[in-house]
C-alpha cells in the first residue's frame, strides 16, 4: 500500500523501545527494576471504581454527548477553577479519551502549516510529532540548572520567536525534569506571550501530582485564561492511565472546536467512567492522597540513593513522579559518551532501566551536560533500594 | 483565539440537531418516539460487562500496548477471519477506541492532499468530513432503487474516476439505506478497484447485525485482502456504543502506521474493556442473539406499517438497524417540499423524530426521490407501533 507522505513527519515515543529491551532482559531470567515506565503500579482509587461499575448498572453504555456528561464538565470546571484560582464553567470543558488527544487537537484548532511552535526539548516526545505531522515547524526550547532545580532558558527561547511563531507549549509541571516554574518565570512567561501574540497549550499532566507546597497554574497570569488551553487528564491523580479518561480545558471557541474534532475522531469519550471520574472528583480523596504519599517516600528514597552515588547530582522536584539526574560526570568517568551504550549497559550489569535525554525530543546543538530519567511510579520502595543499591555498585565500580 | 483554517473544512453530524430539537419537544411535556437514535436502548451482554469488571479487579488499569492486548488482536483476527473466509492474524488488527476512528486513520495513512476520494452519499457524514478535512477531493457515488433493495450506481461511480482518484470508501452494510452488495456488485466493484488501482475502506459497522442470510465481505474478493483496511466495531453487535471499542483490519503495512497514529492521538484504547471485548467474542453467545432477535422483530412491525401509509415505499433489509423510505409522494402529496419543514411538522404533529437525507452528506444534483431515515435501534416494539401509527394517521390526513 502507498503510504501518505505525512506519515514521514510523524514521529512516536521512542521510549517504548526501552520497556521492550527490559521485558526481553527480564524473560532470559534476569531481575529488572523498571525505572522507565511513566505508568503507576498502584490501584485506581475505589471511588472510581465503584463509581464506573454504578454508572454501567444504569446503563449508561450508550453514547453520550460529544463534549462529555454536562456532570463532569459542571465537576471539572468547579475543580480546576478552585485549584486554578479562576473561573471555568462547564462550557469551558470538553472530555477526552486521555490526555494525550487534547495535544494533537489543540494543534488541529490553532496551528496553521508553516506555523513556528515553541515547545520543550527535553520533553514529551508527542509535542514534536504532532507538530510536524500537522506541517508547523517546532521549535525547542530548554531549561538549565538552576539553584534548586531546572529553570526556563528564557533569553534562548525569546531569541528563537519569529514573525511565524504562534504557539507555545508549556509542560508545567515537566516531565522528564520534574521542572517547575516560578511565579516570577510564569509573569516573564506570559509578557512573552503578550508581546508575540501567541497562544498557549500548558500540559498540566502532573498538576496534582505535588507532595509540598502548592501547583500553580500560567492561566492564572493576567490576560493567560483568554490564550490558554489546559491539558487535564486522570490519568496520574487517580491512578488511571488505563482508563483513558482527559480533557481540554479553555476559552469556549477553542473548546467547540475541539468538540466538533471529537465528533469526526471519535464520537465521545467512553461513558460509564466519566461517572466514575466524577465519583472520583467528588468522593473522598483519603485514596487519592495515599497514592501521593507512596510517590513521595519513593522519591526521597530514590534521590537520596541517587545524590549518594559518585559523578551523580540529581534535583529532588516537588511534583511529578519523575528525576533527571544529571550524569555528565559518572559517563565521563565510565568513558562512555553514547547514552544508548551506557543505559545498555546499566541493564545487562544491574537489571535497573531508565529511559535517557534520547527519548525525550531530538537533540539540539550545543549540548554538554548528560541526563537520564528515572520514573519511579511503576516500582515499590524496597525494589528501588534493590535496583539502585545496584546500580550504585556498577558506577562507582 | 484565531481557528486554524483547516477547521473551515471540517464537517459534523447534523443529526445531532434532531436529538436536540426531539430532546426539547419532550421537555415541553411531548411524547416523542426517537427513531432519530442509530444507538441501542438494550445492556451490553453479561459476558462483557463481567470480563470488564473482572480485569479491572485484576488491576488491568494501567497502559497496555498501543495497539492493543495481544489477546484481543489474536481473537479478533480469529473471529474476523471465520466470518469473512479470509486469513487474518494478530499483527493485521490494530485496535481502536471505537468504530469511527479508524475513518480518520485510514485517510490520514493513505490520502495525500489533492487526492480524490469516492465516498457514499447519502452516507455516514464523517466520511465526507474527514477527506476534505485532511485536504482531499470527497468524491460522491449514490446508490439506487432496485427490485429488492438498494443497487450502486456503478455507472455513475465508474465515470467520477479520474487520475486522482486513489481511495475508495464502501459501507457495506450501508448506513443509512441499509443497503447491502451482492457476490455480483462486490465482484464488479473489485474489478474497479484493481483497474483504477484504489485502496478501499470496508466500513462492516453493521457486518454482524444481520437478520437473515450470511454478510459476504468485500475483502474476500481476489486481491482485496491486500487493499482494503476493515473498519470494525464492537458497538452494535455488543450493545456497546457508548464503551468505545473497535479496530481497524488490514495489511500489515498500514497496521504498524495507524498503530503509530495510536501512539500519537490516544496512547492506548481502554485496557480492561479490551479483556470485557474478549469475553464477549469467546463466551457464549445468546445475549448477542437476543440483541438480534429483538432488533428482528422492531424491524418486521416498523416496515409493515411504514409499507402501510399511502404513498411510503419502505424496503426489509437483512441487515443493519436502519430504514430509508422512500417518502417522494408522500411528501408531494402534503405539498411539503423541504425536508426540514417536513421533518418537523411530522415532529410537532405525532412526536415521531427521525433523521432525513439531509443529514447523511451534501445533496448531490439531480435527486428526484426523497427518503428519510428510520433507526428502529433506541425504541421498543409498542412505542415503534404507538408512534407510527400516529406518523400513518398525520400522513393520511
Amino acid at each position: 500500500m502507498r503510504i501518505a507522505n505525512r506519515i514521514g513527519r510523524l514521529g512516536t515515543e521512542t521510549a517504548f523501545a526501552v520497556g521492550a529491551e527490559a521485558g526481553a532482559f527480564a524473560a532470559q531470567g534476569n531481575t529488572v527494576y523498571p525505572f522507565h515506565l511513566g505508568d503507576l503500579n498502584l490501584a485506581t482509587p475505589s471511588t472510581v471504581v465503584d463509581g464506573a461499575f454504578r454508572a454501567v448498572t444504569d446503563g449508561k453504555t450508550g453514547y453520550c454527548p460529544n463534549a462529555g456528561i454536562p456532570q463532569l464538565r459542571a465537576a471539572l470546571a468547579a475543580d480546576v477553577s478552585a485549584s486554578h484560582g479562576v473561573e471555568y464553567g462547564p462550557e469551558n470543558v470538553v472530555v477526552q479519551p486521555g490526555g494525550k488527544p487534547t495535544i494533537g487537537k489543540f494543534i488541529m484548532a490553532l496551528m496553521n502549516p508553516g506555523d513556528e511552535v515553541l515547545y520543550p526539548n527535553p520533553g514529551y516526545p508527542i509535542y514534536e510529532s504532532q507538530i510536524e505531522f500537522h506541517g508547523g515547524v517546532a521549535v525547542p526550547y530548554a531549561y538549565i540548572e538552576g539553584a534548586d532545580g531546572f529553570e526556563l532558558d528564557f533569553d534562548a527561547m525569546e531569541a528563537s520567536i519569529t514573525d511565524k511563531t504562534t504557539l507555545l507549549i508549556l509542560n508545567d509541571l515537566q516531565n522528564p525534569m520534574g521542572a517547575e516554574s516560578s511565579a516570577a518565570e510564569h509573569a516573564k512567561l506570559a509578557e512573552l506571550v503578550l508581546k508575540h501574540d501567541l497562544y498557549v497549550l500548558v500540559d498540566e499532566a502532573y498538576f496534582d501530582m505535588r507532595y509540598e507546597g502548592t501547583s500553580s497554574s500560567f492561566v492564572s497570569q493576567p490576560g493567560m485564561l483568554e490564550r490558554s488551553v489546559i491539558l487535564y487528564t486522570f490519568s496520574k491523580k487517580f491512578a488511571m492511565t488505563g482508563w483513558r479518561l482527559g480533557a481540554s480545558i479553555g476559552p469556549k471557541k477553542v473548546v467547540d472546536v475541539i468538540a466538533k474534532i471529537n465528533v469526526n475522531d471519535e464520537s465521545c469519550s467512553n461513558h460509564f467512567i466519566q461517572y466514575g471520574a466524577l465519583a472520583g472528583l467528588e468522593g473522598d480523596q483519603s485514596e487519592v492522597r495515599a497514592i501521593l504519599n507512596t510517590l513521595q517516600e519513593r522519591r526521597d528514597v530514590a534521590v537520596d540513593i541517587l545524590n549518594s552515588i559518585d559523578g551523580i547530582a540529581c534535583f529532588r522536584p516537588n511534583a511529578t513522579f519523575y528525576l533527571w539526574p544529571n550524569v555528565s560526570e559518572l559517563m565521563a568517568t565510565k568513558g562512555m559518551d553514547d547514552y544508548e551504550v551506557f543505559r545498555r549497559a546499566a541493564l545487562h550489569a544491574t537489571g535497573v532501566s531508565f529511559c535517557t535525554r534520547l527519548h525525550f525530543g531530538r537533540e539540539t546543538p550545543n549540548e554538554t551536560n548528560r541526563y537520564i530519567r528515572f520514573a519511579y511510579s511503576g516500582i515499590d520502595v524496597p525494589e528501588i533500594q534493590e535496583g539502585l543499591g545496584r546500580f550504585k555498585d556498577w558506577c562507582e565500580s
